[in-house]
């Protein structure tokens, strides 16, 4: 007898369960209930579409129920909210708008309910000006908004990644756009130093920024909205966006039994069952694995969801797939820069108390005689025994393919030696002989192996001046163009020449733009017998980090 | 006492080990010998400072021989040939323009000799107006040819990479550009199929090319020069490039002792240790191992002679790396288009005789929702075991990132499952939520574990008509815009409903666009009792190849 599958949710993890237990299985029975209007859309374009480049709105659907019944025989039911299911009795409760409350049974269920925006509890919240950015209908109500003779102004409440996205977009759709954030930087997953490029590149295209406000609540204000911050200071616009989070959408399960998380996850183990039998889950809605500590976390991406929904339908066709966790590979386009991350920022694992090694480079997007080149700022994080635990960079071009790289890497427990025998493709328009992954890896190798020392920008502060010199190591036309206060210069190249003017009993910090000039140097002073060590990142990364 | 160390060759292996060793040790004595004028030139740009995307000569010069003096301290002495090496006495004979024939002893010798541009035993084969690429004399030469009242026709004979470089350069420079292959097809390191999309595309921009032509000879014609193909053939231009392969520079160690490979490449082991004590190798000059099958092999790649300089560097200091082997990752720009590979291709495998499977995609190079994609054509190689062997990819955008993330996965001696779990960076300017290489893995694993059965385009000539229907899954409308001879056409989504239509006694041939609407097609007809298979790549990689 053919199996009955029912699935809730049906886009990202749900509708792609749904096309790949078809091809597994031509016989089963499968149905999926959808509680809005659409399914398979594109959430992830959904912003691009406020700023125009996206300006087909039929582009944001993927897939739609007829083309899933023609190609798939999936029977797909929208505007059909599953508000409880019964893993005892094998049911689910449907309420549809087309065929009001009714119950269905099932064989296996997967459940991709997704996650839902945070609204805060603020007196306010529920003001008409207050915009979500989750699916279709919400976003066909900010277009309405932001359209000609629509909202001339906004404020973004929220810098994660769709707050950001948001901002962007609604700068591009002309408006004038502040973004409020409640932490001191933009999207979380990168280190102050990397997240300070992007808000600069923020603020130069003209998205206002305000860092560490948490909003107090809404009011109307004429015919706008006002945002009140601390302080009694009021932000007022036409519209808000509230992006400050998302949180899973298992509010239907609170009677069901299934082992929830604390922030409401669904738990799941590798072969993504919940804890009860027959019953499946994926994507937004579940706890994961860390793929790197293997701690438990909740990582809401596409990729994982869409993976997640076709292993779930490789169980129950019977095949053995695993999800064996999540890593966090994420990119986002800041107008003309991209920022990327993978894995563990330096903040996580200063939080999670795991011992630590990083380095910044900033190499060329490719070989840099070549026309079109730009720095890639690239920071690499490290197991004092070598393993890889993430990265994160930023720049205008090959800024997403180098994390892809480490995210491989990652993926296979690489250690730090294997960054610097990975071969990868070069061609004078695409990398250097020595790709920026492999320039990570050599910098990453001579701090674990002992042969540098080096220090980062935020160690400044704790440099003792009667015990140390600061010495920039660059040109004197760069030290004259601007330098860090109290550090005198004698460029690399006359070091050796003049030694004599260091004395041997005070620590020596040096530096120099990027901490290639800055190594060379400290190299020279140690086999001196000095005790040098060397700015990470250089001055271009203690410039940005002071933005 | 401090350590004497002569490097022979002062390009991409030779300098970059004599910077690492400087860095590590600051008391050794470094001695680089270059028979050329020039060190640390950029190879790889040459070809681009003729069609002028580098119109600056300068930017070729990565570093001067007073840059070495002055940052590593490194003596580094041009238009210097060590014409001889005798390893027992630990010296070397130094031919010098400026000091005549010295010898310099050494405690330690690298050679990086790198290889010649192969000249063919033709006659007229010395014909001034014919020219190789290989350093900044050679190419100031051809530069002048090619200035404006210089040459107006120029023959490539050679479609390697660089031979291809310089095509699409000289094509650039406004020359009427031909290009002469031996073989069927351009650029070894493809399959044809793959090749072809580049070699069309070199057509479109309206380079000549000419297959399977091996040149008889060269002679002068009027003031231009002729070249003689088989058949009496001679065409005619005003210069020729020859790039016909290359060869190790190694006659000066003739007479060394050193034991040499069959084509005359030194052989080291993995610490780069030739058969000489305290002389090492490095570069295009080495055979080095395979790293995907073990097997002896050379690839005159920069990526590898960079790394190699720095781990003879590393061990000549004492530290331990070690070189694993050369899996090949390449990528070269084509016009508009990018071609990249890595590992193993299916005529490699056929020749070696080990076992493999493939499968071609064309996935977006980012969501198709958002506007700038366009399609990669990614061919993976796989053993029927799951190990990947190689991969090689085509298209506008994004190619040489799926093609190293590959190479990655190679480097830890990835299975195709881990292709299936690999979690890549992705918003949609920049991939899809199933990355391009995600989905080469899905469609290799479908063929890995039997749920599909796939053909290749070549495999068509095999098909039996009395046994067989070669069936088009496309729309009505595809069908009819051009199809393969001999096929009927049904709908993907009409299928279901008219498998009536199929006599279960014959094998179905299905074939779609780029492989997906067929593997569906053939998921329900395998489910329904039939006996079917796919066309991998589909309609589209069978027009390819048509090429
Ligand atoms: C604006 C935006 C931009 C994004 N950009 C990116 C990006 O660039 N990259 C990236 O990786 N990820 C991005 N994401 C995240 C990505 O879209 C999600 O991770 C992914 O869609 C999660 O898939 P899912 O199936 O778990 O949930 P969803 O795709 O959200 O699907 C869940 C569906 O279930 C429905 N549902 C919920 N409860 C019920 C119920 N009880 N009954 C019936 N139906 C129900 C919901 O209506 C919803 O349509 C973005 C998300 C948004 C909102
Ligand atoms: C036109 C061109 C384009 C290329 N494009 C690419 C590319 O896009 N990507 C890529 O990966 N690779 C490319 N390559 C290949 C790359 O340049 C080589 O793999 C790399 O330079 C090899 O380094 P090497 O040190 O072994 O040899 P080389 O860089 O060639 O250096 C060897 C040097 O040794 C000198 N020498 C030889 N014998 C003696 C002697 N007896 N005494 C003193 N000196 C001696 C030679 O004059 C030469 O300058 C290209 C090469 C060329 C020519
Ligand atoms: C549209 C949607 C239903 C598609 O699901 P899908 O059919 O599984 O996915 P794709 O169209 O990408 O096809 C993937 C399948 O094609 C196969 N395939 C792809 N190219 C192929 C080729 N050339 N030859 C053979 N097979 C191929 C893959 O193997 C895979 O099949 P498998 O899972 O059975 O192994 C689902 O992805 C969706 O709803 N997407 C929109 C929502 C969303 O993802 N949102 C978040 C991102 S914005
Ligand atoms: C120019 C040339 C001499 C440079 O050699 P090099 O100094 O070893 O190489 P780079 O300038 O790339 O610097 C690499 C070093 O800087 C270090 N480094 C780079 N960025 C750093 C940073 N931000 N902080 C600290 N260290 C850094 C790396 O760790 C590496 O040092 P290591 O090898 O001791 O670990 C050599 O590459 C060359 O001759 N190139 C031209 C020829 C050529 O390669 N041709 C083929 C390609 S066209």
């Amino acid at each position: 007898m053919s199996k009955k599958v029912l699935i809730v949710g049906g886009v990202a993890g749900g509708a792609s369960a749904a096309a790949r237990l078809r091809r597994l299985d031509e016989h089963a029975d499968i149905i999926l209930f959808e509680k809005g209007p659409y399914i398979s859309f594109a959430n992830c374009g959904l912003p691009y579409y406020i700023g125009g480049a996206i300006n087909d709105r039929e582009r944001l659907l993927v897939q739609t129920p007829k083309g899933m019944a023609d190609r798939f025989r999936i029977d797909v039911r929208t505007r059909s909210e599953v508000i409880s299911i019964d893993p005892q009795r094998r049911t689910v409760q449907v309420q549809s708008g087309e065929r009001g409350l009714y119950e269905e049974s099932y064989d296996e269920l997967i459940l991709s309910p997704g996650a839902r925006p945070v609204v805060p509890d603020v007196p306010g919240a529920d003001h008409p000006l207050i915009h979500t950015v989750r699916n279709i209908p919400d976003i066909d109500r900010i277009k309405e908004q932001v359209s000609p003779g629509g909202g001339k102004s906004a404020i973004v409440i929220g810098g994660g990644f769709i707050g950001v996205e948001m901002a962007e977009n609604l700068k591009e759709a002309g408006l004038d756009v502040t973004l409020v954030e409640g932490n001191a930087q933009l999207l979380a997953p990168f280190d102050p130093e990397l997240a300070a490029i992007l808000a600069q590149e923020m603020e130069q295209r003209g998205v206002r920024l305000l860092f560490s406000q948490r909003v107090q609540g809404f009011r109307s204000v004429g015919a706008g909205i006002g945002v009140e911050l601390p302080g009694n200071r009021v932000l007022t616009a036409d519209l808000v966006i509230l992006a400050i989070g998302v949180k899973p959408d298992t509010a239907f399960l609170a009677a069901s039994g299934l082992e929830l998380g604390p922030r409401g996850h669904i738990v799941v183990n590798e072969a993504l069952e919940t804890s009860a039998p027959h019953v499946y889950a994926v994507g937004d809605a579940i706890e994961v694995a860390d793929y790197v500590h293997g701690t438990r976390t909740a990582v809401p991406l596409a990729g994982p969801a869409n993976k997640q929904g076709r292993i779930a339908a490789d169980r129950i066709a019977g095949l053995n797939s695993t999800y064996r966790g999540t890593m966090g590979t994420a990119v986002i386009k800041v107008f003309d820069l991209t920022g990327a991350s993978v894995g563990s920022s330096e903040k996580t694992l200063k939080r999670l108390g795991v011992p630590y090694r990083s380095v910044i480079v900033h190499p060329s997007s490719h070989a840099s005689y070549y026309p079109g080149s730009s720095a890639i700022t690239l920071k690499l994080l490290f197991a004092p025994e070598g393993k890889v635990l993430g990265a994160q960079a930023v720049g205008y071009a090959g800024v997403e393919k180098r994390i892809d790289d480490i995210a491989v890497a990652i993926h296979f427990g690489g250690q730090v030696q294997d960054l610097t025998e990975l071969e990868l493709s070069y061609a004078p328009p695409f990398s250097s002989a020595k790709d920026p992954v492999n320039m990570a890896g050599y910098a990453a190798d001579n701090i674990l192996s002992g042969r540098v020392r080096s220090f980062s920008y935020d160690q400044l502060a704790d440099r003792r001046p009667e015990r140390s010199v600061l010495l920039d190591v660059r040109s004197e036309l760069e030290h004259a163009g601007g330098h860090i206060p109290g550090s005198i210069s004698i460029p690399v190249d006359e070091l050796r020449d003049r030694l004599g003017e260091l004395d041997p009993a005070l620590e020596v910090w040096v530096y120099c733009q990027v901490g290639l000039r800055g190594y060379t140097a400290s190299q020279i002073l140690r086999q001196h017998g000095f005790d040098a060590r060397n700015l990470s990142g250089g001055y271009k990364t203690y410039r940005q980090a002071a933005f």
